[in-house]
């Protein structure tokens, strides 16, 4: 098996387990000593799963994630969500998707009492804005692109912690550094910064949407140019009666304190020309209103699964950065835009078109199959990243 | 106020609701969404901590913790662990520690039906051997010497994956690589392989123990000398019948896979004499059986809170390592051995010293107060550095 996707640790254990091996019965113990060790997720040939906890004096238990539909059910629009658990003969709660998952990579958490938990038991795992969800990989040939591939080289991800005076507080980025970037190469780099969406973090574009691996195969591929991706934390603490598309407050630590932060401590190419900024959802506000207005900051710039809402936000957009998307028509610039056909802002197109037409903005749009979700985003960013500093 | 501990986020939000901001009403929303926000963690000005947790369909939920006895009871040798939460008038779960803690760095998860879990509100957490704990911070002056001091300059962490060979698996390690060393410094460093205990994972020297800021502020200091620290994860798959001193799993792919693959990708001076490995408790042990007979490889050695059981493991270990410690008599050599004298496992002390002393080896044997915890860990760690490299 040439290729294999991360956390061997669990699909090891996984694969392992396909063969019932048997497990030693629930009872609670010492939780600080090392505990009961059992195996907590089955991945099975025909990509179901099997959840297994134990909670031995729970009165029930589920399983729920948001990225595992139909699956799991998500519970949006107030349907139900999650899997029901049932007690098995050792005690365990467990429950099997009724369907099988896609190659790819899935959070889930369980519930008992009305609290969400990741997998006690897990060795990967994801943080969200608060709190952490558990990470399960379901290998196949469709996710390979996005997988751990030890036939190439690697990069590397540091976290970076930085105080933002315009914030107040301590703020923390990933950073990717590409393939030999820690040895004794001493080139520069193109810096591209990557924001996630909301209820997410710094950590999702590396435990869920795998940027990382997607750049060491493009790279390696020759398909991309080496470069340095920075991931910030994309939310900031809530101010009343303030819009979020209207919040400055990301923006102003974004360009004030983190760019010049790593411009002074990585080896980076510190102009437009190779600095580009990309964002899902959440981040891609972000882009659309700290990126796109900003040509001298950003040469190029990727919106994923966002845009502008309404006639009342265009004419806020416009008013707010005439001036500045005057200068991105006609600046050398590279606009990418993206949005599932199935998802349910897809609305917000139209009002993002013409924006940009209405400027004489030249951009490529990308409508694709699919909805708001994790298997768009890492085709989106397969597809931006070639595109970036040619 | 100069000094202040990572994890501000956490922090000023615990600091913010000492006014005792109103929470809102603890309810189940749709866990997949964005979902309630309340303030889960008051670290008090009295330095006791009230936590809150909301889980409004639990029978009853308890603050489990290792290391906040006396405040939170550890559970060893079959005495009760934890504190009993109470549900308050808006339905939120909370205890709050009876006595104070001392300033610090501290792990703790939340217990119900039998299974523990981090904060759901949560912010900074640590990865254990298998899940993950929620850490609080206690600022204050004795805590200093390893927080996050934003007036000196900060090294990085990054997240090193590789397949090892000889366990047939992906493995991971944490490498601090010290200020500079992302930017446009070509210079080489020694290097530090520092192990963790049992229980925890190659994040816990850098979420528990702080490694990185202790680093940061010696080398600030001048008090250090400038080095890469690797840590790598300690477990190895269980092997049955082969005691876990005896066990050579983790050895072998240290030694032929972990320490090369760090010399070729880092900038490392890769010789013996500026190279050291330390660790502690089973991470001590790891050094005991891998470090100290390897003179060639390891110029400095640090035992922390550990040692050879008994007559039998002390013969089993000069048997296998006789020629090698006769290596380590001879050779240019530092070895540091620490142990604190409430240590349930002090009664190694002298059987160690006894085989070292047989030998003739040069060691420094530094008996502290305090007992198997991370205060005396990260005492150990901040004595041992200034040591090396000299």
């Amino acid at each position: 098996m040439k290729r294999f996707a991360v956390g061997m640790l669990v699909l090891g254990a996984a694969w392992a387990s396909v063969a019932h091996a048997a497990q030693p019965r629930c009872e609670v113990r010492t939780p600080m000593q090392r505990g009961l060790e059992y195996e907590s997720v089955e991945v099975r040939p025909d990509r179901t799963i099997l959840f297994r906890l134990c909670a031995p004096q729970a009165q029930g238990a589920r399983v729920v994630s948001g990225d595992m539909a139909p699956a799991i059910p998500p519970g949006f629009d107030g349907k139900p969500s999650g899997l029901t658990m049932a007690r098995d003969a050792d005690d365990y709660w467990t429950a099997t998707t009724p369907t099988p998952l896609a190659p790819g990579t899935y959070s889930f958490a369980f519930e008992i009492g009305g609290a969400t938990m990741p997998d006690p038991q897990g060795t990967i795992f994801g943080r969200k804005d608060r709190g952490v969800h558990s990470i399960v990989e379901v290998p196949g040939p469709s996710a390979d692109f996005f997988a751990y591939d030890p036939a190439v080289p690697h990069g590397r991800v540091s976290t970076v912690e930085y105080r933002s005076p315009s914030l107040g507080m301590m703020r923390r980025a990933q950073v990717y550094t590409p393939p030999g970037y820690e040895g004794r190469d001493a080139k520069n780099y193109p810096v591209l910064y990557l924001v996630h969406g909301a209820t997410d973090s710094d950590d999702s574009w590396v435990a869920k949407g795998h940027a990382p691996y997607i750049l060491d195969n493009l790279i390696a591929a020759g398909k991309a140019q080496p470069m340095i991706v920075v991931m910030p934390f994309g939310h900031t603490p809530a101010r009343d009666g303030v819009a979020r598309m209207e919040n400055t407050d990301f923006g102003a630590d974004f360009t004030t304190t983190l760019i010049p932060y790593i411009d002074r401590h990585y080896r980076t190419i510190p102009n437009a020309g190779h600095r580009a900024m990309a964002g899902l959802s959440m981040g891609g506000a972000h882009t659309l209103q700290f990126g796109l207005p900003r040509p001298d900051l950003f040469g190029s710039v990727g919106i994923f699964s966002i845009g502008l809402l309404d006639d009342d936000q265009m004419a806020r957009y416009i008013a707010t950065n005439d001036a500045r998307l005057k200068q991105r028509a006609r600046a050398k610039s590279f606009v990418y835009f993206a949005m599932g056909r199935d998802d349910f802002i897809y609305k917000r197109v139209a009002p993002t078109l013409a924006v940009m037409d209405r400027y004489g903005i030249r951009y490529q749009y990308h409508e694709t199959g699919g909805g708001h979700d994790w298997p768009n985003w890492r085709d989106y960013l397969r597809d931006f990243v070639p595109l970036l500093f040619r």
